[in-house]
């Protein structure tokens, strides 16, 4: 189309006259820039007179995160482009739509979900979503299974591995969760009233062991293609409607990884309860209705994947061979427990935080929070590799905080 | 340089006589080809005047075994010619040298080892390799140490599982050892005299599995660059020179399927003994000669492999974390293990078997010896997930055949 420069709104809005499909000709169309900076360029182009609207992404040759800048692939577009069109075949309505992708410009055209709120900040709010559980683990089941060896032709699935090699947003998985965590990095980013916690961790033998074993998988298992950033702030909700956005980070890699990612965000919302309700009453209320969402989506995701696998498997071996399927999915809880730990922790003392807790403006009250969130994410990570029971990271999250019932 | 097609003699003498390096100007050359013609040409030439010579291994668009012709990618001529270089970077001496590779024609030309034998012959013969386990141990802990997220910049080895992504070869291996040995498929092959034991095989469930379970790394776990195909009939041999070869099946794999795989074939040649030795002393020599090297051949690469790691290790966390260094090594002892049995069992009742084994002219000899090889194999794959020690395998071998001493 062109060659690759940031557009300005102008020229999107020349851009997206030219989708047909969407906006009538010659439509007086009206943009807004409402990305971060950050990443990429988000604008929002409506057409107040019929009413339509999409989002242009555009990504941009570099990440800022938290003052520091470095150069990041385009390619990134290209991967998150493909991801949410083969999420959208695999999951239809649970991601937006995608009009067009432009590799030059590293631009893709979607849906607009404005009418939607972002998941962490709805649940800061006090949202109840009570399809949400039965959405996401539609998700995952859908395009975790259909892009393993269990679900997709397995000569298929190699040449999918290879589209989706994706070495620099790796790295920052890699790094940011895997690594630096767990030693004095300069990138960690944690209140000094915790720099105990983050020294414990800096010293925890047995912790670190269980972490370098998740980190190995996460650098070498290419089990399914994963979203592979699928935290709140990945998710657009309504009580009614779930959309999963930005697959960037998308790669084949361990299942576990994204329903642990999504199950350690639920669980930082968990542990900033304290702050956002008003009395302990709707605190253990809301903590409650955290963790039976927690339990449905495991349960939920077990069922319908297990299904996905009776009707549409594969692999003839995987089948046939007596006590697979049940070894098989407890691994996958396993690996889900361990890395919900792991996404816990390094959003406590590593780089990114999440606004939940590190919005919260009373330092002791967000002390606490942290020092929970910890409690949760390190007893995660050491009892990934003997849980037999979504019950067990229930009971972890219960016994941190005292008397919350499920 | 041109269009594909199978070469004859004649082009194969122009184009060697372009290696200004190897041939003197106007040399002339005696072609002659000594390929099986199932998978690939392979074209001899040789200068008499000057000594010098070249081998010439030009891919064929098809495979044959054992009577079946199905279409097979060129692109295999590449991966083999891309992984000899990688190879001989890696562990020099250890592989042929290779003077050229042409993608068009498919065609790698590379060092004429016709002063080896192939070890398999070799060993079927008595031949005693003193320097074997040290030269194949430094092999495999160079190839595969420095090809993995130990060893190399992670994002680079992203890049190289890229470029070594193998579909068809790799299906081969998943169909004929991870697959049709352990049902009624029509690709297997075995003796009438031991239909029970291959009967057996399709209703063992709890071998059925562990094999599900090494089935499902090879599929998904890409730990290092893997030869792929590493039986003693992809190894030229003398008592003082190892070269490896053919790893047209090359990509990143379980690091386990490697060293089981020659496991495995000192295994077969270990069954095979009672036919080929002139009596029950000198088949227990043999034997003890081949359990002390598979002994020695662990234990070196064990011990190279650490050294590697202490020296030349780039993951952080894989360095600090306590125990994890031996939980990785107790884990690729355990793969190899499983994976050696795997390899074993396929060569007794799937399709491709092996000269120790298959060319025991008498029946009731080469049933005997069937029936040692799957008893070990067997056994292997069940220990697989328990074993603690290479000892625990020479003691099953040891077991099986009974009165063997190391």
């Amino acid at each position: 189309m062109s060659a690759y420069h940031p557009l300005n709104e102008t020229e999107a809005i020349a851009i997206a006259l030219t989708l047909t499909d969407v906006f009538p000709a010659g439509a007086a169309l009206a943009s807004r820039e409402i990305g971060d900076g950050n990443l990429n360029l988000v604008f929002h182009i409506s057409d107040p007179a019929s009413g339509r609207s999409i989002i242009m992404k555009q990504a941009l040759p570099y990440a800022k995160v938290v003052g520091e800048s470095w150069p990041l692939t385009l390619d990134r577009a290209r991967i998150e482009s493909e991801a949410l069109i083969q999420e959208g075949k695999l999951a239809p309505g649970l991601v937006p739509k995608v009009y067009s992708y432009d590799a030059d410009l590293a631009l893709t055209i979607m849906e607009d979900l404005s009418d939607h709120v972002i998941m962490r900040r709805g649940l800061i709010e006090g949202g109840k979503y009570p399809l949400f559980a039965e959405h996401i683990s539609t998700f995952l089941a859908q395009t975790l299974f259909f892009t393993s060896d269990l679900g997709m032709n397995q000569q298929d699935k190699k040449n999918r591995v290879r589209d989706f090699i994706n070495p620099e947003l790796c790295k920052i998985t890699e790094d940011l969760i895997f690594d630096h965590p767990y030693t004095d990095a300069d990138t960690n980013n944690f209140d000094e009233a915790i720099r105990d916690e983050a020294e414990a961790l800096w010293n925890d033998g047995p912790l670190q062991l269980e972490v370098a074993l998740l980190r190995e998988k996460f650098l070498t298992q290419a089990q399914a293609l994963l979203h592979g950033d699928l935290h709140t702030g990945s998710i657009f909700i309504t009580p009614d409607s779930t959309k999963v956005i930005d697959p960037e980070f998308a790669y084949f890699g361990p299942i576990g990884f994204d329903i642990g990612a999504i199950i350690a965000n639920l669980l930082t919302s968990f542990a900033s309860r304290g702050h956002w309700d008003t009395n302990e009453a709707a605190r253990d209320d809301f903590r409650s209705y955290l963790l039976v969402m927690i339990r449905d989506l495991w349960t939920k995701f077990d069922i319908k994947f297990r299904a996905l696998w009776e009707q549409h498997g594969v692999d003839r071996l995987a089948a046939a061979a007596p006590g697979y399927k049940d070894d098989y999915m407890l691994r996958l809880l396993r690996d889900t427990i361990g890395y919900a730990g792991s996404k816990i922790v390094r959003r406590i003392v590593g780089l990114a935080h999440v606004a939940e807790i590190g919005s919260i403006p009373d330092a002791a009250a967000r002390e606490q929070a942290q020092r929970l969130a910890l409690a949760i994410g390190k007893s995660l990570i050491k009892l990934n590799r003997s849980a037999t029971s979504i019950d067990e990271l229930i009971h972890t999250a219960q016994t941190a905080a005292g008397s919350v019932k499920v």
